[in-house]
């Protein structure tokens, strides 16, 4: 029997896409200029059996399976290979139960990260890693990813809520991996694994998080800035002032500008660079602490800089950063960067992303999870330049280059997928490059997981 | 070239140990009953490249090596085996950095916990983990275990706070994993796979550490209960209360006395156990915190409660909760449980562990980092007492069965070793113990590395 028709019998009908416009649409997820193959079919999976059937059927024959949520990725981590299955993951989208005694969720992997933080909010509790994406994205490609977001700087990434996972492995089985309690070490850690894996050592079908309170009211500050050099010397001397603030954020004038032209919240300001603080410590300690940061942006020469006494103005600026990338994207093709560096060594990034961008003659917009140094320089293009194409390519190797060179990683929160595997060659040793082989060949001997992410060839 | 003389000829020759009587004090951690083998030789090495030559010899005589650094633990994990090349890492013991920047520090593994709390308190900086054993733990040891201890029930244990580490492989490479800014998800998560490994896939040389800045002081709140139940009834009551304590410790009466008559302290006191709480919100949050902490103390039927109003009383009370270990085993031998239970389901493991201690026939003292649901109850047996010591035996399988029938895991933070590999067997499913196998055999592929440690054989 081929491979459709051994899916085709295990799998109600409904499940599986084979229209080639169809397929194409859920082929790829948001990366620019990452190669895109054809799968065969595209499954719409609605349980961790049915992932499992069509796993075990690839595994048969041999074919890649790409496992998707909702395709807002950024590095090529979703992309098809050609011939493979694309497993869609969407349609898994309930919260299966919140517990708010043992502070945990267990959700399936579709669930789109508002939803999920809508869901545990209504019990008070908060489930904090927030992507950008958080209206779109789901937590299981949250989870394939690592991701990361707003609030990181202070409460952690995706991996530092994930107790267990339901996970179909490269030889499709369905296995269970972490516990639900507060703390265990029954062997290895692979949760931990298996999150930031990008679908190439398993395919997740269920997630347990934990859970937090829901954080106090936060405190904003926000500062202008005549360069993004100045806004990252304010960045380094919050964390040289020993702040932990809960959201340390940058946005350029190019990204507030794109926003407004799209959304009309009279946001532009006249300044180069945005920076926004906020610290949630509860009463008077959050007042000193809103105080010292807002200390910190004046001395490092802000050209304005104030507490904001509106929560509604503080959550449109909160807001604008959101819409930052989407709005940019509307321009034409934007190639977004993901390196993180030290704190100390963010003006230094900060300033060479600048003259990479004359010496490359690219336009490149900024936004930044400034506080832990994780900056995304966007690289915009006009649409079909292909001169401009070549310019920002090489310009986004500069970009990582400069980021290893003062110490930093080639990826802080999007992944490796298809854009950053150079970046990752150069990143690790070579035995530890052989160390990621190993273990994806323990984990996926036939090796159909997501074949060509992640690991260079 | 035999195996002692190859090591011999890479190694200064102090740095080799083979007197019977130094090699076999060096053998064992502090398990109770715990088979231990006969080491060839123990190597005391002073370097990464010393401990990497010590790997490659080992590895091509096929000669096991096991790892220790102060031999504190209590599964077995650091016991040698017969035959086998015992590394001992306790002379590398040096705090290369302190970055308050980037709030970090970089360690030698056999820094011992307490110091590098000192090191980088000078710094007003915070290293979180705290076992029971800190003052003589050390941090590779901590490391390999994933260790836990007091404040975790807020922040977390070791591998939340291990951004980097140098390890030799399996092999004899000396390889860095991990990173030092404060996000990245560049490649698999290799550093988090290695903590809580046990030495069996690798052996840590250094340990770069997350750091925090230092808390608020805090406020301690101490409850006497006319039971263990009674005293897991309050834990529970503040877990559903969305408190989230900094401490919340159990020492039951049997604990007490032993440090009493130990110390002389002055602890004892009239009730069969002490709840101990503590809350670090600054300021009016912290008395909002510590209050509620109280109610649920007194809900759940204190005889007595109170805020302490003395630090100098409450340290002393978090002293005698640190001392309960090493007290209980001057009165003879002590198998150490480390099951991890649910917040909702401590009373019902405590009540178990009262009908076990009945049933079994064996003294059972109880010390729990109970907010977290990690109890430890101790089975305390007659020294030479054989009947005892098989009673005491079929006393922690029957915990242990209990644990996971409620849901918990079979050890909370002190590992497997050798102790809980029959346990691990039960809680984890055939496919995933495999997995366990698949990793193992991808990262030290000649089983070379502490073997028979942590996975069932």
């Amino acid at each position: 029997m081929d491979l459709l028709a051994e899916i085709g019998a295990a799998l109600p009908a409904d499940r599986v896409l084979t229209d080639p416009d169809v397929t194409a649409a859920l082929s790829h997820d948001e990366a620019e200029w990452a190669p895109v193959g054809k799968p065969v079919a595209v499954v719409r999976a609605r349980s961790a059996r049915e992932v499992a059937e069509v796993v075990k059927a690839c595994h048969r024959h041999r074919v890649p399976v790409v496992a998707r949520g909702a395709g807002t990725g950024l590095s090529g981590g979703a992309n098809a290979v050609d011939g493979c299955v694309v497993v869609a993951l969407d349609k898994m989208d309930a919260v299966v139960e919140v517990d708010p005694v043992e502070r945990l969720a267990v959700v399936q992997p579709g669930v789109v990260n508002d939803h999920l933080r809508a869901a545990v909010a209504e019990r008070g509790l908060w489930y904090p890693p927030d992507p950008a994406s958080s209206p779109w994205s789901t937590i299981g490609g949250n989870v394939a990813t690592n991701a990361g977001g707003v609030c990181c700087v202070k409460y952690g990434v995706t991996r530092d809520y994930v107790l267990a996972l339901e996970v179909v492995t490269g030889t499709g089985e369905v296995v269970r991996l972490g516990r639900r309690t507060a703390k265990g070490v029954a062997g290895y850690d692979l949760v931990g694994l298996v999150v930031g894996s990008e679908g190439t050592l398993g395919i997740v079908t269920e997630v347990t998080v934990r859970l937090r309170p829901l954080p106090p009211a936060p405190r904003t500050i926000a500062g202008h800035f005549a360069s993004v050099v100045d806004a990252g010397a304010a960045v380094r001397a919050v964390a040289e002032a020993g702040l932990t603030p809960s959201a340390l954020e940058l946005v350029d004038r190019h990204c507030l500008k794109a926003v407004d032209d799209w959304k009309n919240m009279g946001l532009a300001v006249d300044a180069e660079v945005l920076l926004l603080g906020r610290v949630d410590e509860p009463g008077e300690a959050g007042e000193a602490a809103a105080a010292a940061v807002l200390a910190c942006f004046e001395g490092a020469g802000a050209t304005w800089a104030a507490r904001s006494t509106d929560p509604v103005e503080a959550d449109a600026l909160f807001a604008a950063r959101r819409l930052a990338y989407p709005a940019l994207e509307r321009l034409g093709p934007v190639l977004t960067e993901d390196v993180c560096v030290p704190a100390a060594a963010v003006p230094e990034m900060l300033a060479r992303i600048e003259r990479t961008a004359a010496r490359r003659d690219t336009l490149i917009a900024n936004i930044a999870h400034a506080g832990d140094g994780n900056l995304h320089p966007l690289l915009i293009t006009p649409r079909g330049d292909e001169d401009a194409r070549v310019r920002a390519q090489a310009a986004f190797d500069d970009i990582v280059a400069d980021a290893l060179d003062l110490g930093g990683t080639v990826t802080g929160e999007h992944g490796v997928g298809l854009l950053k595997r150079g970046g990752l060659a150069a990143e690790l040793s070579p035995a530890v490059l052989d160390m990621h082989r190993a273990v994806k060949a323990a984990l996926d001997p036939a090796g159909i997981l997501n074949p060509g992410k992640v690991i260079p060839a």
